[in-house]
């Protein structure tokens, strides 16, 4: 086993939307990076997540000139809306912020971004495994993986982790350094992705006195829905016909009345979390996305929050290596936290509201319907709702 | 003891501010009523409570000229300041909403109403006790008193319960009608009253890394400060001196440097709670005010919530007694809830929001911090707060 080096820029650890999306913004500009990845492409792209792009994200693609299946096959969305299980509250996006999201699966962003690597020069290393990272805090870190049985080692300036909440990024800042921010939920999202039209054109949250639900989508063919159950429950005890019924209930009955039901092509519990950890920089070493923080996916904000702390590296890192700004990489954790705190908020209280907590009584269940209500009688607090959906400006 | 006897229209239980409104609207319509207080003049006006009134309260206030005073001595406010201990956050109500509130103690507008109930042929029996609310369920209730020794009896065609939340007009519905929704929170509300000019034109509530902490007015020369404590805490451990230190620092430097220092002519602690009965009306019995629900202090809604009761329960029983509407009454705990709501709502979460839980974490105070800073920075989050603050539409 010999060692093989490498000397770039910038490594980039992990190849999910975030590794790729600022390794192509970094050949973009001109600058020398490597990716390593874990895991096999295809690998990446069946992990099935989140399909809501704020403007931020769409706008990275655009400017990359990768957004050409996005505008053609992403759907448009002006508004979405809130139930108590009963009437519908639309959220006219559109109407409040003058902006709309893109519906278009994390997948099939992935897979633009994957395809168009070898054509942009953006070298992606896949099944680089037990990565390391060290000297992060020297101006002179690296990084080693093994392939093939070989051990590799890449030479940076810089290390950007985006890892995601596993990877060994973030475990390689020193305990004292950092500080974490934490909170789990009692409950889990049972998903359920099936090749049928989706019961509206919008997505629809539910608060139903039976739990969550929501409605979603991937396309106009391809539905993805959710309810929530204890942490305790199996996917093996949800038959596709068991969550069919749940989801008639909990969506009220102006969509259940539209649910077209079939057979699930992937079905999984996902816990739910919030989770900072602060700062985002360390030596040479910046965190990106859900190596940095994770948020419920009430909201949607996962993908879009990996984009802005994307947007925020690639500038700092372009004035760095391009015009040897010394102070742009130090202050990219403040400007990335800034914007992250504000999506962990939206996320954490749009699960609050839309959620039975095991903790919740009479009081608070009646605190959530009362908030439904105002929402709905509320242009300034529908606008707060909108601005935070589409995603507060970067 | 010889039974005495009355024969009126309604017969109103409660002579605060509540009961005295009702009392005088229901007189400017030729309604006959009868209010019965349990204390004395003196005992009344001598409770000390908020002193911020809403659009509502003033409304009434003028529709029976008895504004004068609340007019000439009250302060209006255009704005109100929230913070974290640093930056002061300006919530501009006039300029977000078209509208302000009035600062003018309840105890001012509860001796405006009480001295002109001779003038306007408003009669209140003070020193009533024993009060007891008779055959609610029927439509010849009655209420059983005693005064001087002598007990008395008041036949009406409906009952008011304005008597507060230990009041018995909500005890005399039958536990399998109503329902009660109920939270109470870990800390008690230390306030003191001083006559030292405020360090501040308008309202600061200030959420510290050590606490909570009000700062508020009655006149321009009557500061009311409050901080909050456990409610293990004892008023005789809190010399006005350690109140003034403990101000000084959670207002933050700000208004710190204002703070005029003097003795206190009230010092006292208050637990907050939330509380809601439903229905509001049982038969002949109506429920306003805190009868019937209690809101924390946060927010100053709990005056102009009675106010709005009072103004949804004169339309109801003017509808009834002069048009001879039977509509009217029944509807009026739905008209009445939905408004009561909305401001627990409000009350709930801006006391969420300014002070320390002993069950949050490092995240909870995260995600108050990031509120504040979404606050700071969304007029779609000023608005909606300050659409709350002045008070929702009747």
């Amino acid at each position: 086993m010999n060692g093989r080096g490498v000397i770039t820029q910038i490594c980039i650890i992990g190849a999910g939307p975030a590794g790729l999306l600022l390794g192509h913004l970094l050949r973009a500009e001109g600058i020398d990076c490597v990716v390593l990845e874990r895991h096999t492409p295809d690998y990446v792209l069946g992990r099935i997540r989140a399909g809501v792009l704020e403007r931020v994200t769409v706008d990275l693609m655009e400017r990359l000139g990768l957004d050409a299946r996005l505008k053609a096959e992403g759907l448009v969305h002006d508004g979405f809306n809130l139930t108590d299980g009963e009437r519908l509250i639309r959220i006219d996006i559109a109407g409040l912020t003058g902006q709309h999201v893109t519906v278009y699966g994390q997948t099939e962003l992935t897979r633009d971004l994957m395809d168009a690597r070898h054509g942009r020069g953006l070298e992606v290393v896949y099944e680089a495994a037990d990565v390391a990272l060290h000297d992060i805090e020297s101006d002179a870190p690296f990084v080693t993986y093994l392939k093939d049985g070989v051990q590799h080692r890449v030479d940076a300036r810089i290390i950007v982790g985006c890892d995601g909440f596993h990877g060994p990024s973030r475990k390689a800042i020193p305990v004292s350094v950092g500080k974490e921010y934490e909170r789990e939920y009692p409950f889990g999202w049972l998903g359920i992705l099936a090749d049928v039209p989706p019961c509206n054109h919008e997505l629809i949250y539910a608060n139903h006195a039976r739990g969550f639900a929501l409605a979603s989508q991937r396309s106009e063919t391809r539905s993805r829905y959710y309810i929530d159950v204890p942490l305790t429950e199996r996917v093996e005890d949800w038959p596709d016909e068991r969550i069919w019924d749940e989801l008639a209930i909990r969506l009220g009955p102006q969509a259940a009345a539209h649910i077209t039901r079939g057979p699930s092509i992937e079905k999984s519990i996902a816990p739910l979390r919030s989770y900072v950890f602060a700062p985002m920089r360390h030596g040479s070493l910046l965190l990106c996305g859900d190596a940095a923080h994770i948020v419920p996916p009430t909201g949607a904000k996962g993908l879009n929050l990996a984009a802005s702390d994307v947007h925020y590296a690639a500038e700092a890192l372009t004035a760095f290596f391009r015009r040897g700004d010394n102070d742009a990489i130090p202050a990219y954790s403040d400007r990335a936290l800034a914007r992250v705190w504000k999506a962990e908020r939206f996320s954490w209280s749009l699960t609050r509201l839309m959620h039975r907590f095991p903790e919740d009584g009479p009081f608070e269940r009646a605190m959530q319907v009362a908030e439904l209500d105002y929402i709905a009688s509320s242009r300034a607090a529908q606008t707060s709702i909108a601005e935070n959906y589409v995603g507060l400006p970067v």
